[in-house]
């Protein structure tokens, strides 16, 4: 699929597939990148670490750390697997916490994408159902439980109806506000459709917003905020072009036919014509999914900021 | 692709589509079946007519008038392509009423489909946008403009969220209410993305609701209401396994491969796999063109049903 | 304040507030009229009955029985007081049922109100948070768990959004799908701020949908829809005129002046002309407070119907 | 009204309120302001000008220029009423853009208010309406119209949902893209049902967001900021307090019962009590109102910053 990938200028938003992708066609282990799997019970939590720039060349993004984790598809909603993922994610962000923040830091959410559009709301949506308390240490403190850490949270929009870049607005704020950390979510690009809604990617490298769209937009970074920032996305859509890529794939492999890159390219231009890189393949369900996985990632973030603080004490908080 | 359609037991909803795989699989004219096709400035109107039962078991649909308006793709919001959208809705519909309709009779608007559901929530805003006046008529006739006949509108909403057949809301309603026509919209699978949001059909024949799902749900037929029904549809998606299955052919004629649909079937099954049938593939931009196509929808019936009122006037009875 | 609410044809939706009107300007007992009052740890529980036809004039509601639960203002999303409410909910509602229903009775649920207008979205909000299960019944009953009856659940809008009166929506639906038990969920108007979002009113009795409004419309009751009716209601609402009322009353009798109910009356009406009875007061947080209400009785109803499902199986049944 | 005003501390958003106030009270001109009525055909534009600190003193407000436009109340909807009332914003912005602004200034959209609260949605729908093209300008210019200006907007929420203060927000953003003029617009609150959805100020002097609350809250205004700051606003309700105390006066002005400020305060506490000054009086059809008012503001807006360009052509560029 690389080649299609190159070819329709998509972007592998998930450290396991970009890891997969190399390691299958070159049937070897990539160098400067270790990876590490975990099976529980319903889940399965792999941890990559991009450990230096040959293999930050080699997977396409920066050095550091990526978390995945993997529920299975269509168990979504099951209560069980639901509090096995959230205890994955506290399980993984409380160490990245313990890394940049004191007890007192206040943390920016981010919910990047467009509230405007089903499946690029996660972000927004993720920011609705986060606890926000940093007003309440300013104005009424004495209206929180213990080991409330102040946060605050807002979901920018996108360039195309704010016009403004989202960097230009998360960088004024990060000036002003001076967080300790950034936690970034937004919606990813997946290259298999059972990812959708199940697989929950974190990283403490920063994010590119709208990285699939292709261009030299300045990315949330420690680099570029002056302040560390984890990121964290959930597949919410594949692009129609690997979707056709794969089947036709499939079909060579199944009929012996030969597969040729450029011409599998070429057939899917063909038929996807007009809207081109922009076509993506969703379940039906997808705006159910979408509210779900916002609200997973936002009890997952929620418990690992406030470790000793109920699940019910911090919904109050949310809005 | 036909017989991708039938591996996957979907339903070919435009009858355009039909009409086109039936022509190009055998090269002939279908009997019992007439085109007839209209170029205007920006779009094209078809009139496919069935005539009798051979035409109708070869397409697949009842005997009965389908006009299908085609306006190009990646147009739709110019307001000149717009109004000559609207101005053909009118000239298809007013005779379809005419035939129908003395000029005091109550016509039932129907929104089908799910209004949680993106791409399926054109019926839901098609109500959302239509002039409703059935109740001035009873109880402030001297709030109506002239020429205001008597409507009433309700999305009864999909059997997944209410427990509640269509058929069975909308009969009971029809006893009740004793319109003179109803007019029923739903969104429609094309098989051509660049369908969505930019083709229209009319027909006389009545509609099933949700009958992608390859059920015997009972339809919203004259039999079955016991009133003429009018369906208005427009495609929002195109199913992931039809675009897969395009990839494939096309592919194939490019490199002189042979095409096999039974193992191209078997391909998009592998990897399609848990969602089946109920991926859909849509442009980035769908909830911005549904709400567009419900708008436009919204005005070409409300301009046929009051030919006599201004577009102006017509927003005040709207909500 | 009775002849302030004669004066401007308002409706007491409350038996509480008519019951204590009553009493209050007879200061003795209302014939035909019990009550009974159950004080909980945090909420009260209140049961009025109208014994007869004389009682039932007197308090302008016709008999049966009117339970009413009050919880404490500005707590009512504490999550002890939440499952109190719920509890005494499915304490109230269990003897109802068992009055009207055996096991596989069908159940509509009724969500009256506009969902266009905030304070009247409650009966709406209310069928999104319900479980529903008829079409599983039909479909696929291996897809439930034990103890699940069947329900079904629609919110017909309004007559001046729709152009159909409630009842004849209601009515076309009870003959067609035979349920054994309506319930029916509606925003009420209050005497008393306080009172929004934290009363919760049963009746088995039915209910006039819209009644506020003085018209004749018909009532969605036993008598006509051939099955029992119990509503449920939460006040979102108070009239400005009462609030203007009690104002001037509570400053007469602060100050000695003599109160006058016509010249009252009056002094209203110069202030609040144009929208007349249209004008309400809520509490600026009366979204919040709306939906918290909306998931509570959609709680407290759902343990009532399926009382050996726990709350996180019957979430997903929900929309 | 005076003093219930300042003894619930809330605020008078209106300065023909506050002028009108001051002058009732007194009855004689206010020094240092000055007060300048036009009638057109539907609507009143009166301009009050504050000259000196006295005048800012007394009307307790800033020294600036204050536009109020009046149209007749429950007229709202009437297109010909709403094309004058946007005539007369353009005719009053220009002017005002003049001053501030060259034709390839950014302007900056600031829409204050809770998207999650009806009443206090207007300023987010506003930028929901509004025309965004500085996004085209840097990255796609040929997409442009003629006389499009750089515009970008932004909702920044309310402290009590993001944890962030507005000026914190708007001043880092307006450090990062330097506009030439910010417009903020708001929902007020006013001292006459009758001017909700119906008045609309335009002043130059900036703006407190949540004013009403009562705190040191830090105001977006050119001081501030940086940058010359327009703020446009329109009542969406009134506080209950100002009704109730309307409404003891009226009464004692029919009845020739001797008014007291203190005793009213008191009598309206009473019957007040929990929910204080958040209390609101808003007519039924608010959702539908302000959905309305932001969008003549949003229209009246888009015609001042872009002379030149059609309506239909401005709305392709909005959300």
């Amino acid at each position: 699929m690389q080649n299609i990938i190159k070819a329709f200028n998509l972007n592998i938003d998930l450290a396991v597939e970009a890891h997969d992708l190399l390691r299958g066609e070159k049937d070897i282990e990539v160098s400067g990148v270790t990876e590490e799997v975990t099976n529980l019970e319903h889940i399965k939590v792999t941890t990559i670490t991009i450990l230096n720039e040959a293999g930050a060349n080699e997977m396409g993004r920066p050095m550091g750390t990526y978390i995945t984790i993997e529920a299975p598809p269509l168990k979504i909603k099951d209560p069980y697997v639901n509090s096995e993922i959230t205890e994955a994610m506290k399980g993984s962000l409380v160490p990245l916490f313990n890394n940049y923040l004191s007890s007192n830091d206040t943390v920016l959410l981010i919910g990047l994408g467009n509230w405007h559009a089903t499946a690029d709301a996660l972000g927004p949506k993720f920011i609705e159902y986060s606890p926000i308390t940093r007003h309440y240490h300013e104005h009424a403190p004495e209206a929180l439980v213990e080991g409330m850490r102040p946060t605050c949270g807002i979901a920018p929009g996108v360039l195309g109806i704010t016009g403004l870049e989202t960097f230009e607005v998360i960088k004024g704020i990060v000036e002003k506000v001076k967080p300790g950390l950034v936690i970034a979510v937004d919606a990813l690009a997946a290259q298999n459709v059972d990812r959708i809604g199940t697989t929950i990617q974190i990283s403490n490298t920063g994010i590119k917003p709208g990285a699939g769209v292709g261009n030299n937009r300045e990315a949330l970074t420690e680099e570029g905020l002056g302040v560390p920032v984890i990121a964290i996305g959930c597949p919410t859509i594949v692009n129609a072009s690997i979707i056709a890529g794969q089947a036709i794939k499939k079909f060579c492999l199944n009929t012996g036919a030969m597969y040729d890159n450029l011409r599998a390219r070429d057939a899917i231009r063909d038929i996807l014509s007009f809207f081109g890189g922009s076509l993506g393949v969703t379940p039906q369900e997808i705006d159910e999914i979408i509210e779900n996985a916002a609200h997973i990632i936002a009890v997952g973030v929620g418990n690992a900021l406030f470790p000793h603080v109920s699940e019910e004490q911090l919904e109050l908080y949310a809005n």
